[in-house]
């Protein structure tokens, strides 16, 4: 098994109001592949994908309770922290939630957290010891 | 905010038992940088970290209290339906939990699924419709 992550899907509670999110608040593009029942986002090699909680339970075949902290975040890494301020500032006038304001960090770094309407945490940081190449992927 | 993801992190129990399942089940390899408390992986333009759930709970500033489904699931894409069943039978034989024996699945691909540590969802899928560059990343 190779060394990789292709997809990573969220489970998610409204698939309209996520879809909204990411498009509107986010300005994330989708993919055309769209049914009514998924939607799909290409980041940088991988895909994001948004899908119900009980359609992607099924699918795993698992219990599709659950809640509480789900115990995974997502970080978007920005090249200074001005820009992690410039994109929690805009973030926040878009009415999305801010879970932690940006803050210098133990390890060196620079982070804030907002929440999708999923409580997905995204991590926005600025991590001088990660080097990015012009796509905004890890090197 | 640029339509990217640079790290996802799993909050995980047993920090060692994580190390050893993704080190020495999927055969990964760890990042130089770690410390005793953090693990990374570089996948294809993105890291995958291991960190201590409560510890990602208290960086984020919230509750670390969550139990049952998390609600989301990663993917990783194989080139053929083959590969699917030569990675699924080589980590069943490591007795890692297997989710979802391999089938045929309604949008025409061929999937199964298998737990890590924390029940964290890994799905290998075969899509026909999705195409992955030499480095295994979406194109």
């Amino acid at each position: 098994m190779e060394q990789r992550l292709n997809i990573i899907t969220l489970g998610v509670r409204d698939l309209n109001e996520s879809i909204q999110f990411y498009e509107n608040l986010l300005g994330w593009q989708r993919m055309d592949w769209e049914s009514d029942n998924i939607a799909f986002f290409k980041l940088n090699g991988l895909i994001l994908s948004l899908f119900p909680a009980d359609d992607l339970a099924k699918d795993a075949g698992v219990a599709s309770d659950g809640h509480g902290f789900k115990k995974f975040t997502l970080a978007y890494n920005a090249r200074s922290e001005k820009e992690v301020d410039d994109i929690m500032q805009t973030l926040e006038r878009k009415n999305v939630t801010i879970v932690k304001q940006p803050e210098n960090v133990f390890w060196g770094g620079y982070s804030g957290y907002f929440a999708d309407p999923d409580d997905n945490l995204w991590e926005v940081a600025y991590n001088p010891f990660l080097q990015l190449d012009d796509q905004g992927s890890v090197k």
